[in-house]
């Protein structure tokens, strides 16, 4: 498990610790947070784990050096703990661009990848998925959305016989806290506001991006390489209920859905017992409950961010990781109280227009654009605010 | 195709058209409308033709004698139709018990079935299913509420892998022309208003089915048997706005689902082609346009018959048949202004109280019950109304 300690890895050991004949850990991994690391690693007995920062990996180490535990450092480490010969699945759980590295290394050694790193896909979409293509190896969402898809799609083992009668995939979003807000009303507002999101609690990074829409456009670029499926056929769809996460729309005219508690407990066990499924501790949906389910296009002028994102998609190579850089850059400034919301927007089209693509990237040009992109993002930045 | 004159084989008829260079028409049958029958069979240069009415037949027979069409008359007539040797998929669209013994037929001729008529696995569920299983033949559903689990079960050519993981089945309803009502209201109800179905175009019959819901306690029966789920496991929701038709909840709280128009010729196509899907002519469901989906419990103690059909299917053996049989005079006598309609579920109930079940009928046992079922309703009427 890359990222043990974020939100993410921290509800699939909970969901680990459901089935404890099921499954066996063999290695957590984390950026910094040593603390929680330690505490996972003696609580699980855990003999693997790898500290992506140097400074930590060198401090775990001390820490750990009774207990038995392997320590495998930096961002070697990390690749490292995905190609462990004793792991049959590596659920990729860290933030950011350093999800792409370690992701390759599991598809090389043959590993079902459980990915719910974005940036993985957004920015190394067509390296990912043709390295799993010629190994023969399964990529399987965690993220809500594609695990909805992923569930419409493919049932049993494989995918779905009707997949070529497939006419469009729709991925749902609440709208965010600002759904129903025209840009006056946005001028204004504060990380706090941004970061009280209305139906799925998040890390901070991931609820901005679900208040500016972009977390919308990552996942359709995710789609485009998980599903295979062009953009003009992927829909954006605002529910501000959050209970049917994903559809397929058939040629014929019937959609399949998958709804569901927002709980990312749920795509994560999927992803890690696809093709199975077992009963949990989550309360069940209660549809005769739940109000009403409202469906609603996204205003796309207002949240901005979601058509540039889909614009970077089509324009391909590295233009999607510059994209996610620049984003990154700009949502921690606004964050930080730098910048206003609406200039989020601003930075990345800004970043994206003097960006010259590379068509078809390698890991090294993937990885260079998005240290491009950061630099040219915090330049903007600093000239602009 | 069994029962092309009907509503449902009037529309099959037009899905068929709409791809004719995968369908080839063999036969047509019809109780006794021989006008349209013939029409039916000259416009489509269908060489085999069944009328169920022996004087019917003879007349069909007199006026197609210079076409070269083949007639075959009675029910044994229907049955060689089912099982000519030239037919790969038989649709089963005939009203009434008719459909159980002609369906028996394809299936030992081992044909696929595509299954319109709820009265073959109300009545004889058992015997059909055994036998399909036996003879290794599909039968497809072609109701709306099972096309709709069929697909969210079956994916390609088979059952989802995780079937056995599954946790219960949901079947939606309209609720009816009407839903909301009490008791008290439902007194004076004239069969002009019983007709007025809000979303579905259908027969008299089905109709006032659908307002008694009468129709969802059948379609639980069917659920039963297609889907080999036993009844606490099969629920109904009233889903007013008829778009999402049937689903699926798993194990691990996830629940599939399926959406589309209220269109009879999207399940009737899925049945032909399965598993295979191919565009066709319909407008594409609207999800933004839509009105907000509501679901909620049905009331089964206004809506008494739907938890009567629940208790006979529990009873099993000849008693859904009583069910089925007693309702079907029972609905005649509304329709034809003898009863009133909270009398419906009164023959029906008094019916089944007199009944003695068989528990593992034969075809022959489940077609005498079916007529003890309705010289018992046509005593219980007669001596109460």
């Amino acid at each position: 498990m890359l990222g043990s300690t974020g939100s993410i890895g921290k509800q699939a050991l909970e969901v680990i610790g459901w089935f404890p004949d099921r499954f066996k850990l063999v290695g957590l991994a984390t950026n910094q947070n040593i603390e929680l690391l330690e505490e996972q690693v003696v609580a699980l007995s855990v003999p693997f784990a790898a500290v992506a920062d140097l400074a930590a990996a060198k401090e775990f180490g001390r820490r750990t050096r009774e207990s038995g535990v392997v320590c495998l450092p930096g961002s070697a480490g990390l690749k490292e703990l995905a190609s462990l010969p004793e792991a049959d699945i590596i659920l990729v759980a860290v933030s950011g661009i350093a999800g792409l590295a370690p992701t390759l290394e599991a598809i090389g050694g043959g590993k079902t990848v459980a990915l719910a790193n974005k940036e993985t896909l957004v920015a190394g979409g067509s390296l990912v998925m043709s390295a799993a293509l010629r190994r023969g190896v399964q990529v399987i969402p965690v993220d809500s959305e594609h695990s909805a898809i992923h569930q419409c799609l493919m049932r049993g083992e494989r995918r779905d016989a009707s997949h070529l009668s497939l006419s469009r995939l729709i991925i749902t979003g609440s709208g965010g806290p600002f759904y129903g807000m025209t840009r006056d009303q946005l001028q204004e507002v504060t990380p706090g506001q941004a970061l009280r999101h209305p139906t799925w609690q998040m890390g901070a990074k991931i609820t901005i991006d679900s208040s500016t829409l972009m977390n919308k456009g990552l996942e359709v670029i995710e789609a485009r390489w998980l599903f295979d499926v062009d953009y003009p056929d992927i829909e954006v769809l605002i529910h501000p209920q959050s209970i049917v996460h994903g559809l397929v729309v058939y040629q014929d005219g019937v959609v399949i859905a998958q709804l569901g508690r927002p709980d990312m407990r749920v795509p994560i066990q999927y992803a890690l017992m696809f093709p199975e499924r077992a009963a949990n501790r989550l309360e069940p949906l209660d549809l005769a409950g739940a109000a009403q389910l409202t469906f609603a296009k996204p205003d796309l002028e207002t949240f901005h961010c979601l058509a540039l994102a889909i614009e970077a998609g089509k324009a391909g190579g590295t233009m999607p990781a510059v994209l996610n850089a620049a984003n990154e850059v700009a949502v921690m400034a606004f964050l930080q109280g730098k910048i206003p919301f609406l200039s989020i927007v601003k930075v990345v089209e800004e970043a994206m227009s003097r960006h010259s693509v590379i068509p078809s990237p390698d890991l090294d040009e993937v990885l260079g654009a998005d240290g491009w992109a950061r630099q040219a993002a915090e330049h903007i930045l600093s000239s602009r605010w």
